[in-house]
């Protein structure tokens, strides 16, 4: 791809506008049309576990799908409610609405806002990397407690019971169970008779809008039958059209109380979004302005703000559906966005009777998909260390709630890492008898020299690491009376800092003091220039630096040593373990 | 060294006393006299600075050594007060004793008490690895910040001004500012002519204990010229003899009061007394243990907190003397406890007319050589962003205070770590124009095939580094219309974890849909271990990995590849770069 201008970065339709025909835009319209019946029932079912009115769903599927189709570079992503932003929306806005109604659609606008600026400020410094700091076991123990938040607060809606839920998984599993004996049982009906129709009708025809048929079904049922006399809440009236754009205004301590929720948002969206259009994109060989991508979700959760919706971020399962429909290009967005305009202008009359258990049963089976136990064992069983960081992670946001779970679980994957490298994989070689490879004298039947020994590190060598990368040396040293030189093998030494180099001088004159010299090999471009910045050492001068362990031996023990080939004329040998 | 039984190795006299002879104490006692005529001074002198009486200092210096040298593994360690220790003692115990004198005392106790029991803990698990997170930028602008903390703490001794200074340098500063008029002379003068006895004594005569001498010349003068009638502060009174044991009792607040600074304690003297030991032991080829140390070291502490003391540690220029005055085992501690044993019980008398400025001169001039520029100059030089970190803990340290200068320089050095391996270096390499080896595009002029590219990356492939790593390779492919393989050469990949894992099999998963085959070559055990236990995988299979670069080219590209020998009999391409 050719190197592009900076409008073109800001502006991508310059881009694929250029290319447009007519058998794009037969594929946009295609995928855009399917993707839209698609989002209008998954929109109210998000809003209303939002904690909101089903309609701002709609209203936040609308203009930040087209602000998101002008600014956004992936063609597949599809942007809208998702279910783990509405449940950190619930967990943010509701302490703070106090049970207030229109406070609480106030704030939810205001959140969004604040969504959008951070997403668009991290855009315009390159800060999209900070979503590489969330690993996948935290995102696995993550979006696994969460769904199991999400479907434990669906359960009251589901079971047409009224409590107040917890932020945590004990607190609404316990409020729940004091409202047991008042379930409404015509309410469960709708709530299993829903989940039947969803996975039936995906069992039967995988293509069938499920979702639709369900909101369908049961508005015509609700209606026909005034389920609402039984006790079964409905959506009720709702307003035609769209709302006029506005700026919402909450008060400074608000927005302070809104601000850690916003940040968790505004970094999980953007991970679940990108990550789902890197893979789309990959399969097509396109290629993504992660930064733009940033930007181009900020503004549309801006614009959700200033139209009464509340967070939005590109979901996966629906941009996976697009790709399926074969979406090219954003545009595709903005037909499923003409979507949901007609059915807020046009048939908001209809959702009167639409049980609320209908939304609630969409939840419950999309959620469901969320809980990676496959992908938990596979994690755990890759790297023990990261299925411990799977379980706090987990174990965190359904006993503490989805941000200070999801902030353990950052802190734990970074501990876990640091403690890691802090220990890095130290290997002496040896050759292998009658061999002319290298190899882990303690994986391998090998020959040695007592007068040099080679030491292969595989890691940084940095503060945390310096220490234990010297003690191996001293210990060496102290162990073999006999020895006269290390050779620090550095192939596997990608980053050295000034803790290391100094350790590494301070290690080198010790061992000159006792004798013994320090030679290093295979120095790794990044490591070089920082020896070469620190400038001429005394104990490691340029001449006991080699290009290979075997130049390193052969000038330190002569071509003879046990250490390199039996007979000059077989080949040198490599090292690999 | 031969293994060691469980017992030799929580006993250590057990092995050094077998082979003990003449010359061996010989040594030991020369050594011990040194130290012990420059511990007595010097032990009041950080009394003193940690608000502490100094005879408590001299307690702090008897039975703590003597426990030392029965478990302590370094035969060079000079145990006793030292001056950051004695810094943070005054930073933690002023706080809570409100002025009461005693109950400084007690809380000075009960805080060696603490720091002791945290070390023998850390010590029974392994915990010594800890005080590798001290990187050397840190322990810089640590020491060079609490050095100038400690300096300004001691200049209203040396004027003979009387005024409460804050936790950091500006609240102390602003203080001395304000007492400034009531200087007092004759004690300035002291300060002065002993700041300059200490150091015309080192220059003149470097091996006489210049403490000593001004302690007693000082004495003299004082007791002669009857100063404290000139408005000269003296120690005054001190009860001759050791202290009864005793258990020190505080409440449960004033606990949890001590807790941070007792761990902040704890951490930096071990990380103090076993670098220099350390260094010690390997210039005489000798082992230690570190978690012994940390064990004999946490002991100490808890006997100085029962006799009366206050927190001890490895001293850095005392060790330094010990060593080159031929100490050999840790008997050599012992004898330096008799000379100050000898002291309390017989020379405590003649403190009464000892200028407490004197004692202020000892700690002033000791402290000089702690503010470490030439270090600092060069960890910048060397590392800039470590300079950065060095540059926060430093100034961390003197507007905020020992605790929170050091927190933040922790937190802020483990960023700048995990920000350089969360952006490896990549290098995509070719090979030299004419010659064998395989070197960076970026650098050298070299050959490169359409068909195929070999990238190199040296770093861990973790959670975040993985997704920086994956995007490499998908811009390669989207740039690269004839791209048929990427072959990673993972020689410097130290770590791969399981998000690096998914990310790897997601982008050769990717790169197959568009039909680019990955590859890997040279793969490193770690590494190679978390690939076996994943098991097969569907895009990277066995038979794609391959023991090196040139092998992954030959067996996709066959041998005629511009990446490979131009010629057969050439020798085979190394990468170097």
């Amino acid at each position: 791809m050719a190197r592009q201008g900076r409008l073109v970065r800001y502006l991508p339709p310059l881009a694929w506008g250029r290319a447009y025909d007519r058998v794009t835009l037969r594929h946009d319209v295609v995928s855009g049309l399917t993707v839209g019946v698609m989002i209008v029932p998954q929109s109210m079912a998000y809003a209303a576990l939002a904690g909101l009115p089903p309609v701002v769903g709609l209203y936040a599927a609308t203009v930040p799908l087209l602000v998101y189709a002008l600014l956004g570079t992936s063609g597949q992503l599809a942007v809208g409610p998702v279910a783990i932003s509405a449940l950190l929306t619930a967990s943010t806005v509701a302490p703070l609405a106090d049970g207030d109604a229109a406070r609480y659609i106030t704030l939810a606008a205001v959140l969004a806002l604040l969504v959008g600026g951070i997403q668009v400020a991290l855009g315009l410094v390159r800060g999209g990397v900070l979503v590489n700091f969330l690993s996948h076991a935290v995102i696995v123990g993550f979006t696994s407690g969460a769904a199991l938040l999400i479907g434990a607060s669906q359960l009251d809606t589901a079971l047409g019971v009224d409590v107040e839920g917890g932020q945590a998984l004990p607190g609404t599993l316990a409020a729940l169970a004091g409202a047991l004996a008042g379930v409404n049982w015509p309410t469960f009906a709708v709530t299993a008779a829903g989940v039947a129709i969803l996975v039936g009708v995906r069992r039967v025809a995988r293509w069938v809008p499920s979702a639709l048929v369900l909101v369908v079904v049961a508005t015509a049922v609700s209606g026909v039958f005034g389920l609402d006399q039984l006790g079964v809440d409905t959506v009720g009236d709702v307003p035609a059209g769209l709302p006029s754009p506005s700026l919402p205004v909450v008060s400074g301590a608000d927005l302070l109380g809104l601000l850690p929720g916003a940040v968790a948002i505004a970094i999980i969206s953007y991970a679940e979004g990108i990550s789902v259009a890197k893979a789309l994109a990959a399969r097509s060989r396109q290629r993504l302005d992660p930064d733009q991508e940033l930007r181009a979700i900020g503004a549309a959760n801006v614009s959700a703000g200033v139209f009464g919706g509340f967070p939005v971020a590109g979901g996966f399962s629906r941009s996976a559906v697009a790709a399926e429909a074969g979406a090219r290009t954003p545009l595709s967005g903005a037909v499923a966005a003409g979507v949901v305009v007609l059915a807020v202008t046009a048939l908001t009359p209809l959702l009167v009777d639409l049980p609320s258990a209908a939304l609630a049963a969409i939840v419950l089976v999309a959620v469901v998909g969320l809980v990676d136990a496959k992908g938990a064992r596979g994690i755990a069983r890759t790297s023990p260390p990261e299925g411990v960081v799977l379980a706090i992670t987990f174990a965190g946001t359904l006993l503490l709630g989805v941000e200070l779970g999801l902030a353990g679980g950052v802190g734990a994957s970074i501990v876990a890492f640091l403690w890691r490298s802090a220990d890095p994989h130290i290997a002496e070689l040896g050759r292998v008898e009658g061999a002319t490879v290298l190899r882990n004298v303690r994986r391998w039947p090998v020959r040695l020299d007592p007068r040099v020994a080679l030491l292969r590190v595989d890691g940084a060598l940095y503060f945390a690491s310096a220490m234990r990368i010297a003690d191996a040396i001293r210990g060496l040293v102290a162990d073999r009376p006999a020895l006269e030189a290390v050779v620090l093998d550095a192939s596997a030494i990608s980053q050295l800092d000034a803790s290391g180099a100094q350790e590494l001088e301070h290690v080198a004159g010790e061992l000159a003091e006792a004798g013994v010299a320090l030679h290093l090999a295979t120095v790794r471009g990044p490591v070089r220039d920082v020896l070469a910045r620190i400038g001429p050492s005394g104990h490691l001068p340029e001449e006991r630096r080699h290009a290979t362990s075997e130049d390193a031996i052969a000038a330190v023990a002569g071509p003879d040593s046990p250490l390199l080939r039996p007979h000059p004329d077989e080949p040198a040998p490599e090292h690999i373990q």
